[in-house]
């Protein structure tokens, strides 16, 4: 397992950590002071910097690009609502190739409006992905399948296992993988068999951290700090890297209550600090 | 598939519907009052009402019993907790025996304060019920392991997949099983699977309802009323009814904001309505 209490070298800062109202600028600057090697950018904060300014503040800063977040949401009422995902889809496929990202991170999204048919949400998703592959190959984007908890299977993604996640890119072919966040799959009792199964098929692309807090007092945004909540993140750390995964460690917390209020450099303080002793 | 449109019998009340102000006689004469056929005690209520006058209100109803919530919480710090544990789940069987239930309900419990290991407590479980299931099968006394929803794995229960469950049944032998609830379970992408495999093993002991919300406000609190939520509700009962269930539809529905604060005969009435028409 590699040694991370030197430096914070091999840290990616998710830009959602730091909450909606700090920049990319913001967030690109915390990086250097504090020595963080990466970021994953939310494709909110690029469109308020403009994609070339954010390429050009991101490579002058030396940052790996860990992420984009984020292509998905698939599903959609009508015919009209799926063609105008697979175009976003497209676009953000194409910010991930400006900023030369590790991979585009894919929330799949969950049931379109009126619906309680999650079968068929599935299969939009399975066609939305699949239509959007080829794209993704040409501009050479890897896209990631990030399965989040089932707590979201209505309204954000309805992919909710990794084992769910792999069967799809076994359907799918090339260049497509999984983004393991520790937050969504920490539950899953196959979760190290389906690490262990994704690095053998080369389909590790991304590992977010964040924490499980007891209690949760909302569903979206009380994500701890690593090492306030109960999961285990060295154990699932070694399993990544049993399994082959060489990436960097990216930290996306969502935390209106308890993180987002303070300043950058508290967050990204404790943050590095955390890093370096509970990961 | 069972037609439930002409009257409330096959239905069951789980008493948390009513909240935790209302008393078991409350709940005995609901069901009365409502035409439903059958009612699944807390053994908080029933340690209210003291265990000889539940048995008599519920024989003298004619109500069929459910279940009995519940067993399980087996996980603890040390040995002395998981001793008073295994204590706690032998009264819990003398009662779901004496009220003569289909089975007892097993909520088997997270992690122990303090610890971050979900695979050890998981240990702890199976452990637990191992040493509880001989005295259950003596008293003619079902366990039903219910999987909860993964967002309860670290406080509540880490079997979180009826799968999961369906694994520990195999290990343990005789006489238990699962009660399959909507809310745990209407995401798991093998839920049509693990249902026809339960029926197959004879292991399908409860069926659960209540629907899930979007947006759902409050991990614990927040279920809904059949037919307010996404849940596919046909759907799911088609697949248990498939795999042989045979057995009453138990509404289960904790909902501290909407229907708690109403009174009995508006959430019964409005239980048999959706009863007869949304599950």
């Amino acid at each position: 397992m590699r040694d991370l209490s030197a430096d914070a070298r091999l840290l990616s800062l998710n830009t959602a950590t730091l909450g909606p109202k700090r920049s990319l600028e913001d967030a690109v600057e915390g990086c250097l002071r504090h020595g963080i090697g990466g970021i994953s950018p939310w494709r909110d904060k690029i469109a308020e910097a403009g994609l070339p300014q954010a390429v050009r503040m991101i490579k002058r800063a030396g940052l790996t690009v860990t992420g984009v977040c984020r292509g998905g949401m698939f599903p959609a009422a009508d015919a009209e609502g799926r063609r105008r995902a697979l175009e976003d889809n497209r676009r953000a496929v194409d910010e991930a190739a400006a900023l030369d990202a590790a991979c585009l991170v894919l929330v799949v999204g969950g049931l379109p409006p009126g619906s309680k048919n999650i079968k068929d949400a599935r299969v939009q998703v399975e066609d939305g992905i699949a239509a959007s592959l080829d794209y993704a190959r040409t501009a050479g984007v890897r896209l990631a399948i990030e399965p989040l908890h089932p707590m979201y299977a209505a309204d954000r993604a309805c992919v909710n296992s990794l084992g769910q996640a792999l069967d799809l890119c076994d359907r799918l072919g090339t260049g497509i993988g999984v983004a393991v966040d520790v937050y969504h799959v920490w539950w899953d009792p196959d979760l190290d068999a389906e690490i262990a199964r994704a690095g053998r098929d080369g389909r590790l692309f991304a590992y977010h951290l964040c924490d499980w807090m007891v209690p949760t007092t909302d569903l979206l945004l009380d994500r701890g700090m690593m090492g306030d909540g109960v999961i285990d993140l060295p154990a699932i750390r070694r399993e990544m890297e049993n399994a082959g995964y060489a990436g960097l460690c990216e930290v996306e917390i969502f935390s209106q209550a308890c993180w987002w209020p303070k300043s950058v450099d508290e967050i990204l303080g404790t943050m590095v600090a955390r890093g370096k002793s509970c990961i």
